[in-house]
């Protein structure tokens, strides 16, 4: 088996967590980074008994001061270049308050590096193996912390003996999704709004395609829904000319996406669904179908992302303030 | 001291709660009712060193199934009419896994009622004392639940003694931003899209008046945006044609409310700026001004959303589908 890049970090890093006593795990990062964490939460949140998970936005973390933070949490930090001010001033923070703090960083010698105890390494960039990616390994370590603290069902083990076939797993997917990608972005790129909806271990998936693809590189107006809070408010403003992105997984929480898709099917019209039946799982270990459904669901909004980019002739990387402006 | 409606009711279930061991807190409801909720996570997470608190979707509440919820979880479930069917089934789930639930429902007959272990009294509509509501009462209720768990620093009766002015208060704020509401209303009446943006213990406001007031009860699109998160992503979508409503609160979180309002003062132009701080907050307790801050922000939204109902010639109750079509 292939040598896959951050396996070695990460099991190190497991194997130094071994030894410390454990209650407590915030994920703290900001935008595309946070909203990669939320499907390990729901996984804590679904099969721990020992351990709670918290999601934070670094700022918020920091300010909140949240009490439980002491030298029983752990606090996984994650931004790629490893200089967002206010995630590595949210490691430093932790540090301070006695936690144990593991990033995910691609830069070794990045501030956020320096504030770390541990970092996994980890490959970044569209021509990457998903194995290598930050995205999956971000959920190996959740499980991996279940394994030597409590009970993962084995499905650590799954995760890395579906590792060999993820990258042929997620093209395929890919390649289902490529005309229905082609003719929505090229149908609704003049749109002014499209949401997203999705529930469970898929909500950021969801989320990151609104705040960090429609809204900071197509500026188009965007808002996650999150599924089961649909009925409750936001499905009023549905209507045959309001586009929707809607993530349908298949976790335990799958009913919610149902009964959003059957609602837009008969009162929209513009819409995008992804839906993770449709992938070829055949080659990942069915025990973690439903974990690696986030991270499949992300490469292919990522494929549509770039058909917007083209059709729109609005490259991803343009920004008016971000690295630009003084905010 | 006028005897408030649900304190009887307040105190009996705080009773109750003292003889039972609590280690986690869930927040269970659904849209604005879940939306009151934010402020009481805030609460707990900053000042709790024995509990956690976590704000779930009743239906993600269900289907993700916390392995933690036992009996040593309190269940605090929220449905005005408490027939909310997802709500219900999440207090009998709760139920069913040895938690102790409390309701927040205004009919006590209702399927809510039935399926709680206590229920809280509270008053409703336009017209109500603020101190008879429960957008307090909850708080009060998280408040109650530290002082005797363990530690409110003074805070359960810091706001027990304001409630007597709490309806002043909340009408002096209402009435300094009348001027304000009705310009705004009219200015921007035929928006297709107004941002709400907060941080911290405001969010949740920001969050109904996003998804309740614009989206269900207006049907203008709209997006809560997290102050922290503003800055990774959603702010390239700013320019001088984005609305934004803005909160500003009193808690430790002000730091990224304010930096989102430099941001916002300088590149956008249509912008609904509400501050706690133009609020005169003399006759409350200092120690809960950030605690009661939300509260206050709602009834001026709730203002803001009566001048965009009239001058849009679009009553608030208006639906298409909520009880009218099947879903």
């Amino acid at each position: 088996m292939k040598n896959y890049t951050g396996q070695d970090s990460l099991s190190k890093t497991l194997e130094a967590l071994n030894s410390k006593n454990i209650k407590r795990v915030f994920y703290v990062a900001c935008g595309g980074s946070s909203a990669l964490t939320y499907s390990s939460k729901y996984i804590i949140d679904r099969d721990s008994k020992t351990l709670s998970a918290e999601v934070y936005n670094s700022n918020e973390f920091i300010y909140r001061n949240p009490k439980l933070l002491d030298e029983d949490s752990l606090v996984i930090a994650i931004s790629h270049l490893g200089n967002t001010p206010e995630t590595t001033a949210a490691a430093e923070f932790a540090q301070r308050k006695g936690a144990t703090v593991v990033s995910f960083t691609y830069e070794s010698e990045s501030p956020l590096a320096k504030a770390s105890h541990y970092r996994i390494d980890y490959q970044y960039g569209p021509q990457v193996n998903p194995a290598d990616s930050r995205n999956v390994l971000i959920i190996q370590l959740t499980l991996g912390l279940l394994k030597i603290k409590e009970d993962d069902h084995g499905k650590y083990d799954a995760l890395v003996s579906s590792l060999p076939e993820l990258d042929d797993t997620v093209k395929k997917a890919m390649e289902t999704y490529r005309d229905k990608s082609i003719k929505f972005a090229n149908k609704y790129k003049d749109e002014n709004m499209i949401y997203t909806m999705a529930s469970g271990s898929n909500y950021g998936v969801a989320y990151t395609f609104a705040i960090c693809i429609l809204m900071e590189a197509q500026w188009i107006n965007s808002h996650a829904i999150h599924a089961g809070e649909f009925f409750h408010g936001p499905f009023e403003i549905v209507d045959k000319n309001t586009p929707f992105v809607l993530l349908l997984g298949l976790d335990e929480t799958r009913f919610m996406e149902e009964r959003a898709l059957k609602f837009l099917n008969k009162y929209g019209e513009k819409l995008y669904i992804l839906d993770a039946k449709d992938f070829d799982l055949s080659k990942v270990d069915e025990s973690i179908h439903g974990e690696i459904t986030s991270v499949i669901q992300l490469y292919v909004l990522r494929s549509l992302s770039r058909e917007f980019a083209e059709v729109r002739n609005h490259p991803l990387e343009t920004r008016r303030y971000m690295h630009k402006v003084e905010y």
